[in-house]
């Protein structure tokens, strides 16, 4: 991958490998008809030609049929009906948005069907629960996807190229951000259920600072060793998890990397990696809503490619179809997901003993 | 301070409060001709309206005499010859830019004589000899800086600025870095000062992780409360010292830090606050051959100036010259710098301990 390339292609989907054309599409069950889910992830299905959306699942009947009125979905059908098998043969899939506590009990029901889980991250709110759920995956035979949209995300994948080709030299820092006013500007709502700890398992790190951790791992195809950080809030509904997280990483090889994230700054992302000939800087980065920039610099020269935007949704969906459908791998797998909340856990840790805290 | 001013004017001396064709210019006596001075200070003396090098000082007379003679100097003389008072009615203030370790014997020389002292940073070696620097310039009734240039910066002046007028809303994370290829591209002495651990006190992180570090707290206007960090090193040149640091810290009020510096990573530098508002980062920051940029960003809205460059050099000592014959006081003073040395050597104790360390 050279600059070149990236430039005259740069938002090809280098991971397809199956054609839509040859093979059927991926039904899913959605589960949890929140807004991120009527606003990104179903008009994301309906525009896929590797999925489509054929069972809406919610807490409420009259809810589940009303969103499905509006898409081509055939079902829509109640958290309850859908332990209860209704409509098991109208999808092949299911795709799981809801509160990060809920995520266990529904891959638990799926993969029982032998449906496979495209499951929102992070994986649930805690390290036990994640691995119950990897273990429901594997004992049922099903594939286990989780949902780390930069992994498809073109400009990641463009700096993760170039990284791995040399360009940056030797690693030896990767930074990275992302916040946004979660309360003034993106939901007012103080019981939202990303501020209670038993439905979140944390706030901005888990919500939000597990962009740049995740990232920070792809883009160096490594995992962290150590951690630190420091948490705090200023609102009173955030009393039960973190406002803002600021942590440090140690990867293998000495390369240290440092992360921030807030629900209460301007919304602001990038991910950096420098090393000894070179820096590869995406910004912004992990919002949907915003152009991607890669600002590379490299001997004496320094650029700003721009690139298209995708629908990081309907790339994310057509990664997993592509998997399921072909034969190769699939990378953010339930041991990936792990291996962030094993981190993000130990970040809490540190926080609370002042310490670095080893990764197991 | 707003943008428009910013764009209008962005290289104001808002700091200036003499006139140049009412006082007398600041005689400097120049201590320590090692390419830093040679290239970057004596040039920037030689145009200086406020400040003139009457008194070159270096460990060899031949030397001190070659250099003067392409200068407008009037004296070359050794260490020795300073110490026992030679030429001391030709200078009326030191600049020192020896070696760390060395900078108390100059102060307290020119302390002794009645000499005002502008000392490199970091301040000395250790926090105890850099104590006994303040002193000792207390004692002889003379003024201290330390030679923090970007005080002067016009791009970090300017977001300093708009930082105190609330542009970013109250802030809740800095983040900067410095790095260079020490060895590879600026300096391949293995027997360099910088390398000593006796005559430099640290590595990357005294020589230039200082910057990120004094930005920060110029920025935020406030100084760190606790601070953690690792540091390691690749080349065995490095054995004494770190090639590269990372460190967090945290400020009052939540702020937190992360700031990186290494000498063997790809030349960068930058420094970002972000609030609850708005973003402030200017990139390329602290090497004084690149123009800089300030990158704005509040509401929806982003910007980039770009700032003419500066003598960086020449403004400081324009600083410190307009403190000598003004009365406003020198902000970057003894005790400013000791901030940095604690929390420097801060920084390497909780890389021995793997803890974070509380800044008395």
């Amino acid at each position: 991958m050279d600059v070149d390339t990236i430039i005259g292609d740069s938002c090809a989907r280098d991971w397809q490998t199956v054609d839509s054309d040859t093979v059927d599409p991926v039904r899913f069950a959605v589960i949890g008809l929140g807004w991120f889910t009527r606003g990104r992830a179903l008009p994301a299905l309906a525009d896929s030609d590797l999925c489509e959306a054929t069972v809406l699942v919610s807490g409420s009947a009259a809810k589940a049929e009303q969103v499905a009125a509006g898409t081509a979905a055939q079902h829509g059908i109640t958290y309850g009906d859908f332990h209860d098998g209704a409509a098991r043969d109208a999808y092949d899939a299911v795709y799981i948005a809801t509160p990060n506590a809920l995520h266990l009990e529904y891959a638990e029901t799926a993969a029982a069907f032998g449906k496979h889980v495209l499951c929102e991250k992070p994986m649930e709110r805690d390290t036990d629960r994640a691995r119950e759920l990897v273990a429901a995956c594997a004992d049922g035979g099903v594939e286990l996807m989780v949902g780390y949209r930069m992994h498809t995300e073109p400009a990641v994948r463009r700096a993760r190229e170039l990284i791995a080709g040399g360009y940056v030299g030797d690693p030896v820092a990767v930074d990275g951000d992302m916040s946004q006013r979660l309360l003034d500007r993106v939901n007012p709502d103080p019981d939202q259920w990303r501020l209670d700890p038993d439905l979140a398992g944390g706030g901005a790190l888990f919500d939000i600072g597990i962009y740049p951790l995740n990232t920070a791992r792809f883009l160096l195809d490594a995992d962290p060793v150590a951690v630190t950080g420091r948490t705090s809030h200023t609102h009173e509904a955030f009393a039960g998890v973190d406002e803002t997280v600021s942590f440090a990483l140690l990867f293998p090889g000495d390369v240290t990397g440092r992360c921030f994230a807030s629900h209460n700054a301007r919304q602001a992302s990038s991910i950096t990696v420098t090393g000894t000939e070179g820096t590869v800087r995406v910004e912004p980065a992990f919002f949907q809503d915003q152009d991607r920039q890669l600002h590379l610099s490299r001997g004496e020269g320094r650029a700003t490619v721009e690139l298209d935007r995708v629908d990081q949704m309907r790339e994310e969906f057509d990664y997993f179809a592509d998997r399921l459908r072909g034969s190769a791998p699939i990378l953010p797998d339930g041991d990936h997901g792990l291996v962030d909340m094993r981190t993000m856990e130990a970040v809490y840790e540190a926080a609370e003993t002042d310490r670095w805290v080893s990764i197991a």
